[in-house]
């Protein structure tokens, strides 16, 4: 392998190229924020159809609680009534019994990943979201972001503004923009988490997955973190389906 | 949506199916430590020839550290002579400049393990290698491995052993594997990396990608930690040719 | 001593032999959760009689507060009336004063804790409860767990469920698992330890030991956290006391 | 349940009952540090026998490595040839393969402690050894201790000094005193533990387990540490064999 | 200089000593709780009258937040009211300005406890108040004490109970007795303390001294924060004579 | 009480009486550090002859290891050699066995120091001593002194430099300024404390009381560390006699 | 170069001249807390009218959160209206966009603190403002100060005094001063600061600057948090315009 | 006021007009690396000769230990060989003794710093360099620079290479670079800093400002540190005229 590497032109591809993307991306149509499963599915399905999305993620990696599988063994449960887009993803799966389907971890996150990136999602990692901006109308408009490694260090540096016409709080068990509107705002109505009940937890996140504040809408565990639903553990199907959910809702309203 | 879901079969559904595949995989072909870009070309192409693999990752999500691209810039860059790996793993790229193709680090990372999952490779993440089997014949034929949440509390509780006929070191920079074989055996010499050398650096990695003990291979950053290579920064061509190369080496053995 | 030993296999037997458990044990007759000296009684005195009973201690070790005795000390008193325990489980004590008897902290909780295993008591320790489960009948049916070391580390994990029929919190001042169900349900009302008043305490402890929530019992320092009693400090009779008395109201159940 | 009791006498049956035995094992026939498997066989063997024996534990709990079993699944495995040990203390086991013996973790631990109380050993939770006392007939003569949460808190606070005629180093992989003694003196010289090899390591347990300076014995892992022995991982069989051998070494000084 | 000392005779010594001086002191007359300037002073007025006094003071050194001046400058200011007591107690003073004496800190602090030790205050340094006994009459009469280091390191050890015919809170702005009392029975009110005003301060000081609960009494700044009073900084007049009025107004009581 | 306190001439008093004392002792006669036993004796019997002593301690509380008596029980021994200076400081001791007298560490400590006060040395608390002042004869005739809080948060500020005759390091185990000198200078040579022996250690730290460097001496634990010598734990004969030592020496050289 | 330094000098020139100053400053005119650019501009037009203003910043270096730019971009962007203010302080600035000019943050901070000096400003860095000092006529007459390092370390030091006829609050986010006399006052009431929304909080910093409570003034980012303001993240026109209105109203009262 | 302002216009400033800057800036004639004074004056006096100098600094602010004076009293002192410097760069100072300037500290950092941009310094603050870019011809031509936040959170993400003709470490005691360089390359020697001798630090620090590595030079403290030279305290002469003499050294190369 006989290679002549310019380090000064591996820096400006590097800086020239996400640079550009950031600055593109600092108007665009849906911000997913929280790259767990349903805000990965709402993302890749809502990109597919050409809208521009940018998924905002705090940790380095993407994924959110799905690689621990249960209790750091790497295994998921999707049920019957979702098998269907862990076969769309091409995550393989097999019954354990009648109804209950086992995927491994790690291949679910990464191929929904991977997903999202082909349908043209841009990943924005290591970010926080420290606020959001709602100017004149009420309408949440836009998000003000930071480094996560910033907040982290509890370093005194100011952050900036991102617009976006959707936003799509996936942030799970914490519902971090909905309860941070709901403290500046006085609404939504955060209600917390319930107790594990799985069944109705999976029928309620679907149900709950709305628009709650002009321009706002809940997905996955966030969405019933923010009305009282119940908690479901390591079933999955109910995260996938509310993550289509949520796209559908939002792709038509362009 | 109506589901009748029961949380325990839930439960018993993943521990059963973890469990099953951690007794198999007691005993292995192939154990490769470090599920970075090295390890995981490395891990996958070896997998798809038949052989069984385990990719074992100290961390809770599979990556190490490409997610992060140069500086908290979500990209990656790889030069000509490996851009057909990107093309196999269906990672997209562009080009910057003449033989400098970028690429999101988010979309080379995910595909790269979920390509590893579909040729067969078994993911043990969150478990930390903390010593090595070395019996009688001096050839290294096990791994003694930990979770990684015990070690990071401190808790005084015992490891387990597995066995492997190959072990493969791909944790980077630490090469771990390596270091430890070293202090314990008082073999293979450790050099450290070198200074910030790309091309340089590049065309080593493949060079020094090789059997160093009896059983164990280094690839990737820790065969340039081994070595005293030098270091090559957010140009991952080396990375992905020397994992290659060590799954060509292995797979003659076998 | 001439052995072969075959690392393997101890790695298999000690895997499979734990998660055979752990399947079977994910219907339970009684959890029990914290391994404190009330904890233990309890689990020791129904397992006797033939029920699945589980202990959940998320410590490492077995045996909570009774370590350490008064101020590291490792000695306790135990009063008169409870005297008969301290003999059934065979640890030895002397008296100090008419009605106050010393014992060895060490040893007594190694004898109440080596009779619950022989009682077929099964333990998981490092082991915490997340959460309940509460389904439709309002009935607290089963533990959300997760491992200790995940919780310490802020790992985002999933936990598991396991099922049970009975549950017992007996995790001390804190009161983990009633607190739990008061935020969630909105009963029952937490009243929080009073001052200390030893004879008042002990007297109230026991009295305070009942069910107080469909499905969930408290004893030991944490009926008394529920109720508004008093602390005792380092005199153990009603710890022991509730413990008998929450097995033998659970028994009745059966 | 009708009690008046008297807060204060129980203070003083505590306080009392602890300093009188503090006081009397200030000069002591043998002092076991570390109350792990070896520590506990060793200490108990010798006290049945009518010497006094102090058991010296840095931990508020007794145990050390052996509560969490392999990897937080809580069995051990024993070997053919100590399966007599396990008996001996009535812990119940099951042979899992030829030879092989899985027994709970929680129950070994606790009848190996509970054991000990019944000959006689006294036991000094939260005690470290910060050093050692020699005077000049350079032999180990007693030791210098002092409460564990002073060194965890960094207090300046002097330790206290008690007398012993024999000490058994049972701290495990660290092997403490030997450490300390070797530092201070130049002898003996401490090789460190070896890889994983476990029946190797549980032969090499036993030949290890000896007198390596005047007054201090070694058993169980400080053994092997202290030799270059190698790992054996969860399988207990030489734990208690080597504590056995200590115990019949130190019997024949008396 | 030629000694022949008995190391197990030195710890015997201390053992012994301290541990009669606690169980004599298991039940005192008064136990003053702070050992800053006005516990400091009241406890010694008390003692030198004869009567049984324990001084409690969690950290290792006595002084509280007299020995650091003002911002580090290692001087106090005492105004010309308080100048008796600084003569009474042989703190050497100078005249700054009209009614204004410096004194250097350490100086102050040392002789302060120095006198306290010759009127026959027993110390009990590195000691907590977790809490206090109230039994039926409702007058505090009693302290639940534990080490600090326990504490410090979060470890789960019991409590000992000593007891007390009267009850001093000098424990500052936390004012950590009276908070205890009025959370757990619901009285006195806390109003805590006020802006910085000296005089008012040091006026109030002495007029917030009294008895608040049955058998507790507060003074320093402990009663000024019970009080609503405000903050006076460097300036300990105040402390001293309010240490004063309550050791008049206990001696009263006896 | 009716007061008219000027805050701000409070402020006015100690900032102005600490900057004088801090400019005149810029130029001292003999510097002593660590205000321990040796460190107070030492500076308190060159002080009584009219040098200018200034006492240098890193912590706020003046004592050193002497507040804890022996692991917490707050009483120190004393043997019969050094009974005088107990007695010339006016702490009170009571025999417990013919030669070893106890006393109470609280009434020891303030004691030393409030002599050392009476005898005109000033105290510098909360001070470290970052590195010294040899200029070209070679001789240590300063210390490079910052604030500890600076030290102890990593502030990056700058230390000032004071000038001093003769220095002491009284700073214990540590020898903090011998081993400075020694790391820079290359000398003296630092031989680390050795194990237990209190009798040996006693008379070995009057005898190792000497000028180490030009113009520095050490005295107390730090003249052990210096040359080898064992320890002797809460028997504190030997500080105090090493301190008179050193007092006596230093006055021999003005 | 041939130098003739004396330490001892250097130490005096820098330890007098500082202790004069705060000697000096301990009655001030005007104190503002908080170095940030509205506390910078504030401050420097204050003194360059003669008045004795000191400017308290509680970390190490001046500039709060300007160094960063927005998200460790270190640029910032001033408005139209303001652009006079960066000219006149010899900030360089370029025209973005009409209306927007981007300036580098480390230019601009350097120069509003050099400017600040030039006009006579006094800094007081490493101090924080611990309460504030409230006599009998209800007015802020007064700061309670202390060292930063000390409240970081957790020491029990007491806080000096100093007088200042008028007061700013330039804290920013926190609105330090303002939050700590709502507390102890009951008024003002502090509303917290609003969502992102830059215009709306540009005019509203410059309205919201004014006296909220006898003495004490309001600008900056505390003015919004006081009344409820919106952010505006990294544009800085209201910053300065803000400061210079504070400055405006309080050279009205002199 | 009125204004209309357009969040995203402003995020799209600030992040266009740094990103040009830091593209433009890959390649620059001189790298300094650490803003304390030595670096400032060198940058500076640099670039006002028209070459692209580069300051980078790992905190957000800069000024390195130049802020806190000496022991946080905030003045610093110049001897008269350096006083021009502070008059050139319009720092007040005045004479305390003869020889003897003192200014404030923070006067003399942000001029330094302010006349560095005006020079048209650039700077990277929050900037850490890892690790230097040697390639074939052994000259040292780039930095590897990450965030300083990545790596004090611990992160896995890598760095960028920035390239530069000549490079200076003014990293100050640690001398960062010659220290990285001498581990990888094996030269040049670094001897460590010396005690304090300010007049002989002052004059060496000069003679140490050199090239020491082919395209590396030192200047301040990192010179000394180099050179085994002494400490001078804060006395700033010598920093400044070491960064004129480096600049001086630099300018001749090109």
């Amino acid at each position: 392998m006989d290679m002549t590497l310019d380090e000064i032109t591996i820096s400006r591809a590097i800086v020239t190229d996400h640079l550009n993307t950031l600055i593109e991306y600092m108007e665009m149509d849906v911000a997913v924020i929280g790259a767990g499963p349903s805000g990965l599915v709402c993302a890749a399905l809502i990109a597919e159809k050409g809208l521009k999305v940018g998924l905002i993620e705090k940790k380095l990696s993407i994924g959110g609680g799905m690689w621990g599988g249960g209790m750091m063994f790497p295994r998921i449960v999707v049920q019957q009534e979702a098998k269907r887009l862990l076969d769309r993803f091409g995550i393989r799966s097999s019954e354990f019994a009648p109804g209950y389907y086992t995927a491994r971890s790690v291949e679910a996150v990464t191929k929904l990943a991977a997903a999202a990136s082909d349908a043209g999602v841009e990943f924005f990692n290591l970010t926080t979201v420290e606020d959001v901006m709602i100017k004149g109308d009420g309408t949440l408009s836009g998000l003000v972001i930071n480094w996560q490694p910033v907040e982290a260090t509890g370093l005194h540096v100011d952050p900036l503004t991102i617009g976006c016409k959707m936003t799509v709080d996936a942030t799970g068990h914490d519902a971090v923009i909905a309860r941070q509107v709901s403290k500046k705002c006085g609404k939504p109505d955060i209600k917390g988490e319930g107790t594990m009940w799985a069944d109705n937890a999976e029928s309620a996140v679907v149900a709950h997955t709305k628009e709650i504040f002009p321009g706002l809408f809940v997905c996955g565990m966030a969405a019933n973190a923010v009305f009282g639903g119940h908690r479901m553990g390591p079933v999955f199907g109910g995260m996938l389906l509310s993550g289509e959910a949520a796209a559908e809702q939002i792709l038509k309203r362009f």
